[in-house]
């Protein structure tokens, strides 16, 4: 069977390939992970194309990876299998804007930054920020956060209702325009983060907010991590809406320091942005500053001007570059637990001194108000010992995490590399998980080799 | 086969009966649907008992319904098809409070009053107010909201984890106490509204919150419904954080008078409560009574003592009773719509019109921020053609939101009587809700004859 040449059957030619260059861009994402080939990209232009793909695939038993932009850390989009990968590059359009509703409708390829431009001439915003300039589809597809879910919540708390083609080519919807729902079973969470596994999402309508009225940024610094993680859970113990705030450990600003020339005080650090009203803002900030240097905060400094604001912000924003460029030719693998946050300092202190045994590279950076952080563990994919170590030190802080009530991935999803941790954490539950997939993907097309490695 | 003998060899004889007046209390729930005996009720005290029981259930093909409180309002807890009522009211311990982490686990009995009793200690509170003292159990088996779901959420938003016995008897764990996760699907969310039929709950662990600083109560008359609401959805735009915005319409407010003896201005009526830092507040209360008065409002009024503010609310909290009281022998059929907030004004009209053609007596009332709203339709059951003229009308209001990008039940699940909705709804999508259904219990033991009637 020629995959190619049966996909030219159901959309135009030019729309299906496997130039070896484009083969290769569809194989990998941002990790650490193998890259493996498909058998075909293909780029579907509506829902219909994609539905008749489906219908194929299933027919024939070829698996399908859909595919966003490939800025993913965990490697749901690479083709374990072969097969197809759908890429999304051609639906990227935004269908309807619904400012009344605080609503918007887009396919699936269009990018975070992309959505926000056009949100932005109706004093809208789309609150998920991971960071990358990821697609929509994948943010769903994996369940994305980042730096806002403190006050705005994940992606999944965004999603209203969805498009989505079921793996033998069924086209549902899975929610409503309504803020909220009890009717029927919540499908919309159900797919939100199935990372491709239960059907292909082509429509998403998603929940939207205001531009605030005013922002400002702050910068705390602390003697040690724990005094900064403490403050961090008495800024959310006093309910003070901090709509980000971020951990950076000491060790991280010395690697931004070195890369960018800057004297940050390299010691631990929290990040803030606060959204509000002027007056609120001010007594926020001002009780923010007093549990701070309660928690021993040797320089609390703030800004609302919107340039110093991104200045303010240059240590935590070019956190990962630093280490790239610090390490050329390595690349990263990032642990992603989040725990309860009184769990959460005793994890930072665990994971550092895990990192300070081995004698591994890395920075410790901490998404603090909702008991998540990552380590960043700088190797060298083609040295088998330095895998072998980075994924040791994963293996404990995971193992850890679990112990104390968390979960092994935040953020990033499963993938390849959380799907070893699956039973760990959920025990019997994914026996649940795995007979709803098997229910809607009988013959196993849906991105198969990932989440479930049993 | 005789249950109650077979049960009583599960749990202590006396924790098992089919004393008549037991079963009666158990038949029914608030709702006007017809009452259905079980044929005993058990009173289980552990997850051990509750996976015996479930395991006996399913070996013998026998009906088991969870009942909490009874105050369901679309007939949840009624054992349509007979059957083992297993009710909570002996498993309501608090099982830990963890105040740094800003949770709770609770056994199902527990009711939401006695959580809140017992947090007030903390300085915590739980969030969901869906008006009757439910417990913890009920509101996670039909995603119960209510007032404050504005601000702070639905009951979805709140379970972090729960301990499940699924048909066989297997215990699972839904989640764990992180704040987000990436792991897996989303169990808790797939189990969280799906009303007994999935799974029975014995352990729940919810996010709390601290109790705010301070809150401010509000009340604002408008010339019209539409007034009100196009008040309410401008304060959603402005992103002003309301923690409750009920609105009442004239006819519920004359009820209230007359119930009452008070005097309130007897039209379309807005109740606000804020909560948060005094300065935050009092910019907030300036800006939504200048949002308020551009809307036509002429009389706005505060308080910040919390009896003069329990006061103020009255007339929203007597609204039931007083339909209840001023229609003796009657009951309320009440519609449970939701819709994207720009099609809410025209619903209220809608269904506004539709009680006045057909000449029925009923109040409305909406938690407007989230475009949910009710209407109290006050009807004698024992009167064939009063129930079908209610049925008609909700039958109405329902075609209505749902051609408007609308739910048929916004918080009251979908139980009895809105089963009938459920295809026009969800088309293709109930099929994907019922397949998880049968891969989950396929010998449907679980509450049956509810969500699914084809």
């Amino acid at each position: 069977m020629n995959i190619v040449e049966a996909l030219k059957e159901i959309v135009e030619p030019e729309r299906v390939t496997a130039n070896p260059t484009m083969l290769a861009q569809h194989s990998k994402d941002e990790s650490y992970h193998t890259p493996k080939l498909p058998d075909a990209v293909i780029f579907p232009k509506t829902t219909e194309e994609v539905s008749r793909i489906l219908k194929w695939a299933n027919e024939n038993r070829v698996p399908v990876v859909p595919f966003g932009i490939g800025s993913g850390l965990e490697g749901q989009v690479i083709p374990q299998q072969g097969g197809i990968s759908l890429s999304f590059q051609m639906m990227n359009k935004i269908v309807e804007v619904r400012p009344q509703d605080f609503l918007v409708r887009v396919q699936p390829g269009v990018t975070r930054m992309q959505l926000n431009k056009e949100l932005k001439k109706y004093g809208l915003f789309f609150s998920v920020d991971p960071g990358a300039d990821a697609t929509i589809g994948g943010m769903a597809a994996t369940n994305a956060s980042g730096t806002t879910a403190v006050r705005y919540g994940i992606m999944r708390d965004q999603v209203r209702d969805m498009e989505v083609v079921l793996a033998d080519g069924t086209m549902i919807r899975t929610g409503s325009m309504a803020a909220k729902s009890s009717s029927g079973y919540h499908l919309n969470g159900l797919f939100v983060g199935s990372e491709g596994t239960l059907g292909v999402f082509t429509e998403i309508t998603l929940r939207l907010y205001g531009i605030p009225e005013m922002s400002v940024t702050a910068r705390a610094s602390f003697p040690t991590v724990g005094d900064a993680v403490r403050t961090a859970c008495a800024i959310m113990g006093a309910a003070i809406p901090v709509a980000r705030m971020e951990l950076v450990d000491g060790q991280s600003v010395r690697q931004v320091n070195m890369y960018k020339g800057t004297d940050y005080p390299e010691c631990a650090t929290l990040f803030f942005e606060f959204h509000g009203n002027e007056a609120g803002l001010k007594h926020d900030l001002a009780f923010a500053r007093e549990l701070a240097e309660e928690n021993g905060c040797g320089g609390f400094v703030f800004e609302t001007d919107s340039l110093r604001q991104a200045a303010l912000w240059e240590a935590r924003h070019h956190l990962a570059y630093a280490f790239l460029h610090g390490y050329p030719g390595k690349k990263a693998i990032t642990t992603d637990v989040c725990l309860p946050l009184s769990e959460l300092a005793g994890a930072i202190e665990h994971a550092r001194g895990l990192l300070e045994k081995t004698g591994m590279v890395g920075g410790i950076v901490g998404h603090v108000g909702d008991g998540n952080f990552h380590s960043l563990l700088m190797i060298d994919p083609d040295q088998p010992e330095e895998m072998q170590q980075a994924e040791a030190v994963n293996a404990e802080i995971v193992r850890y995490a679990l112990s104390r009530g968390g979960t092994c991935t935040g953020e990033h999803g499963v993938g390849l590399g959380k799907a070893k941790y699956q039973r760990m954490e959920h025990g019997n539950a994914l026996d649940v998980m795995y007979a709803v997939k098997r229910a809607l993907d009988p013959n196993n097309i849906l991105n198969p080799g990932k989440i479930f490695v049993f």
